[in-house]
């Protein structure tokens, strides 16, 4: 179901997929999180690329992995990355930044083949590419923040880059409660992120350095000011998905889909998806699958 | 280990403790939450029974279970009894809401001799006592909520009592956070709580039914008026607690202790309890428990 040509890991060292057959073509691409906010990745994927079928898996059974140990983390990724992979799929994108951040390498070494793409990976191109000045905040959980991923895959491609990551978990709970604009969200963004866009501040650009976060977009982009550029993860992962899969589309004239698997609370998860992501329209089937 | 007579659960149908010997009396009480919260439950049973040690287990790999199915929270409760039990206990709380309402009887059946307290029934005695008018309002988790164990529990002591569970999970993220007090925490507090204690309103109590809740308190309080009675599930607990255990003491002269255990992550459950917890003193030492 691979390629047998060059090992691929973006999220590692950015390279080109080499997919060459009909049949992995037709494979739908896997997506997981730890529960809903991988979505907005799902959503940005479909939008670019709506002849495709993506197989989401949301391991609600295990979230929150951003206040879990890399240890942990790594194992709840590799075994929701053996499930996807199971079922048959052209390419796996990692929609959670904690996983990216702290399990990619582990996943990449299980399944040396498989085409793989990380939300850090893509959102800290994003990063280096939209500052100016070099001066970059990236919001996202605990787990990112203390795991250094965005500094590295920042100062990869910047290495004069001055990167700040700010821990904001409950921008993560906000988002999960449909609490995504109002005062609530408003008093919590300023508390995390005020000190570090205020006056004379040389910041330019906010990574949403976690898959919920750009729920909470508009707020952030007021509290971050005018002159600040928004980096989301899951635009920048999708972008960078459809151009590595240009060469192994979906066949012509598919209207794709989307299923969605939880390891825990189907019902939850739908009730959440639909709220939160309107795109998607109701949300009627949630697969349950016991990793 | 456990007792030979009468076989008791306090959070199914109370009756009293039967402990006997000297070898059960001297072992620790176990306590066990999904995280951190349940330490209000621990230090409320350290003030009230200075001489007993206590074993407490947080289920941090598996946290938080308030959004978990109740057939996954049994099963990770019935795994954290497991391992309370195998090391020796002579009595166990469980000191998370939504364990107690979903596990409670699973744990029962599971070990039909343990003398087993939940902070679910604790609560509920608690409430039927202190409300007036039986106007009675539960903050709590999703899970808690759904399970309608508060409103099963107060009805078999106030049959005649209007419960509302109202889900708060964003004050979980708040006490988890250090933030228990200022605008953030008043206006998130105002959110859930305001409509149910207005003007008219003819709740006259409110329990705070999450363990992590009572961190909150001063500004629940505040929020739900002057007249409405807090009950502090933590202190309702150590208190059937202490009058369950009056026959079973620690060894006179005994000074007690807390050893904590978690199951992933045991610095940052020490950082959060060193923190949120300053009775405790500094936590130095956390063991790592893999379930």
């Amino acid at each position: 179901m691979f390629n047998d040509g060059i090992p691929m890991t973006i999220g590692a060292a950015p390279t080109g997929f080499t997919l060459h057959d009909a049949v992995t073509a037709s494979l739908p691409i896997g997506i997981f999180d730890s529960g809903v906010g991988g979505l907005t990745v799902a959503v940005a994927i479909r939008r670019a690329m709506p002849a495709e079928h993506l197989l989401y898996l949301g391991d609600l059974a295990r979230q929150p992995y951003g206040t879990k140990s890399p240890a942990t983390v790594t194992r709840y990724a590799v075994k929701a990355a053996e499930f996807l992979v199971a079922r048959g799929i052209k390419a796996l994108v990692v929609a959670c930044n904690t996983a990216s951040a702290v399990a990619l390498d582990a996943i990449a070494r299980r399944f040396p083949h498989l085409p793989l793409l990380g939300v850090v990976e893509a959102g800290a191109a994003g990063a280096a590419a939209a500052s100016a000045s070099g001066r970059i905040v990236v919001a996202a959980t605990e787990g990112t923040c203390r795991s250094g991923a965005y500094e590295r895959a920042i100062g990869l491609r910047r290495p004069e880059a001055g990167v700040t990551c700010v821990p904001c978990p409950l921008f993560v709970a906000l988002a999960e409660e449909g609490l995504t604009d109002g005062p609530i969200v408003e008093s919590v963004a300023r508390h995390y992120l005020g000190p570090l866009f205020g006056a004379g501040a040389a910041a330019d650009c906010l990574v949403l350095g976690c898959t919920h976060f750009p729920l909470l977009a508009p707020t952030l982009g007021r509290i971050a000011g005018p002159g600040v550029r928004l980096v989301d993860c899951a635009e920048a992962t999708s972008a960078l998905l459809a151009t590595a899969l240009a060469g192994c589309p979906a066949p012509a004239g598919g209207t794709g889909g989307l299923t969605l698997i939880a390891t825990d609370a189907p019902d939850r998860f739908a009730r959440i998806a639909t709220r939160l992501f309107p795109a998607l329209g109701p949300v009627a089937e949630v697969e349950l699958a016991d990793l």
